[in-house]
């Protein structure tokens, strides 16, 4: 990877052909469908986002050999999947807001946002089987069906102090990874590439997924909420069980443990005893220890791109660029 | 169509037959999903219901020559559409119950109800682009985002008393003609129906649709309660308008519809002047001639099946028995 590289300016570059990608199909859309829920579209398509999923698409698609701005429209599908999730997400978990302004459940009401996510949802369902084929569909609805399943888990997991490690990576693939995963995944396979190319952009996306989730469980705890916009602490609010927590407590002594454990049984406990928790973590080493396993996954990740050609220069410098991005994020 | 074809009980035999598909996908589901997932698949989906959709595949694919049993789990797919749309909608219209007994909404919570239809959403697709291909994908998709349309429609309407004849048609097919439409087409297109084909089973699903609907909303001024299940006058009280109101509307004198418009735009005159607004229909023949236009669309239904080979007996019987009892049904 050459040293000027910048992925930051690389992504904005590259998120702009998306977003030009997105309102020409509004565009379109606005001639048979309903005002408002163009309006709607508009609203929750156009708020921003780095467009992640969509880049990984063209990405895949190009090491693969497919240079064709068709793999822009394909991305473009995962970022309406990814858009489709959020609206009813934020139904779910009462958020009223999202990347800075009015959630759309709480700006058009929860009904208006079912619906709107069950257009999105049809919708990119229909791009990737028109433009990726069965095999691409395939993968994608797989992957919305472990979106569910993951969410599903996570329900009975919420009331589970207990969790193993194998448990929470399961959730945290079902909530970010699958996704990740099958945007490469596809753009592989609609880039013509090899099964053990496709299998291993598909890898690619699994380890970035399970990494960018340790370090968003880590800033929950560390991060500087002035950055990151959110308050730290919410996930041990919530009772949520993240890795560094989890790797402590299998660690600790029983006393630390058992009082640890009674903490987070708590509801009002848990919200004043943040600081105890962190330092508790911090002692058993969870916060190293859950950011070497990131480490790890980034390793993992890097080591699929070797496979491609060394012509694609600037694809595998995009994408090991990234999976670098995701561990040095500090927002 | 002979004498002695009975429907109803011919429905019955094949719905036992989509059941049975239905079962064995949940029996397949349970080996990777999570249990609370599976359990409310199987109330959601086991909950009786006539499965006339998935039937309507079947016939369709069978009257282009195909007798595969796979089209009934192609006709599965539109079942799962179905009770998708179902689960979200119950939760928009807070609807507690569903074939007499609660609501996936009401007995498990909203997010379980709306993650629980993005899953079956998800299936339907890939069963669809797996066993019908993209030319089925792509009717169906469609037919999912005119379902998300009419409903967009349908909420600007409720702010519409003055609903021409065109808007209602519109979105009485949104809500129920474009899916019974798309299974029809798609079981054409699987069958290897040619255009001619393809076309004549859409617009026999389109004009049963559109039928079911007036006849529908006939029942909802004078149905029999205790036979229906249903309280009369929930549109109106709803302030819905629906074609025998319009029709008798445009059809009244100035004293007449002034003082029925006043009172659809009042909240509580509505509810309590269901008689008088029964009557005024009555007295500008709006249910006869909301009854015209669905027998009309019958008719029209049934001359598409002329084009199908003398052979096809049973089958034109089956489609032909289906158009003429949903015009006789008083439930």
């Amino acid at each position: 990877m050459s040293k000027s590289f910048d992925i930051v300016e690389k992504i904005k570059q590259e998120a702009g052909k998306v977003n030009r990608c997105i309102e020409m199909d509004l565009q379109l859309l606005r001639k048979s469908m309903e005002p408002l829920l163009c309006e709607i579209l508009e609203y929750g398509l156009l708020a921003g986002g780095k467009r992640v999923r969509p880049l990984l698409v063209v990405m895949a698609a190009r090491l693969c050999g497919n240079n064709s701005e068709q793999a822009y429209r394909l991305g473009m599908a995962f970022e309406y999947l990814h858009v489709a999730t959020l609206f009813h997400d934020d139904i779910i978990d009462n958020a009223d807001f999202r990347r800075g302004r009015e959630s759309v459940a709480k700006k058009y009401g929860n009904g208006i946002a079912i619906l709107a996510g069950d257009f999105l949802h049809a919708r990119s369902m229909y791009l990737v089987g028109d433009i990726a084929g069965q095999r691409g569909l395939t993968s994608f609805c797989n992957a919305t069906s472990a979106i569910v399943d993951g969410e599903f888990l996570q329900l009975k997991n919420a009331a589970e102090y207990n969790l193993s490690e194998f448990d929470y990576y399961k959730a945290v693939m079902g909530k970010t990874g699958v996704l990740i995963a099958s945007a490469c995944e596809v753009g592989a396979i609609y880039g013509g590439g090899n099964d053990k190319q496709i299998n291993g952009l598909k890898t690619y996306g699994e380890k970035l997924g399970s990494a960018f989730q340790i370090i968003d469980d880590l800033l929950d705890y560390l991060g500087d909420s002035e950055k990151t916009g959110k308050a730290v602490g919410n996930d041990l609010a919530e009772g949520k069980m993240t890795l560094p927590l989890i790797l402590s407590l299998s660690a600790a002594d029983g006393p630390d443990q058992a009082r640890v454990q009674s903490v987070i049984a708590d509801d009002l406990l848990r919200t004043s005893s943040f600081d105890e928790v962190r330092k508790f973590i911090e002692k058993y080493n969870g916060f190293v220890k859950a950011r070497n396993y990131a480490e790890q996954d980034i390793t993992e990740a890097c080591q699929q791109l070797e496979m491609f050609d060394k012509i694609m220069q600037e694809e595998t410098a995009f994408l090991g660029g990234l999976a670098q991005y995701v561990l040095a994020r500090n927002v």
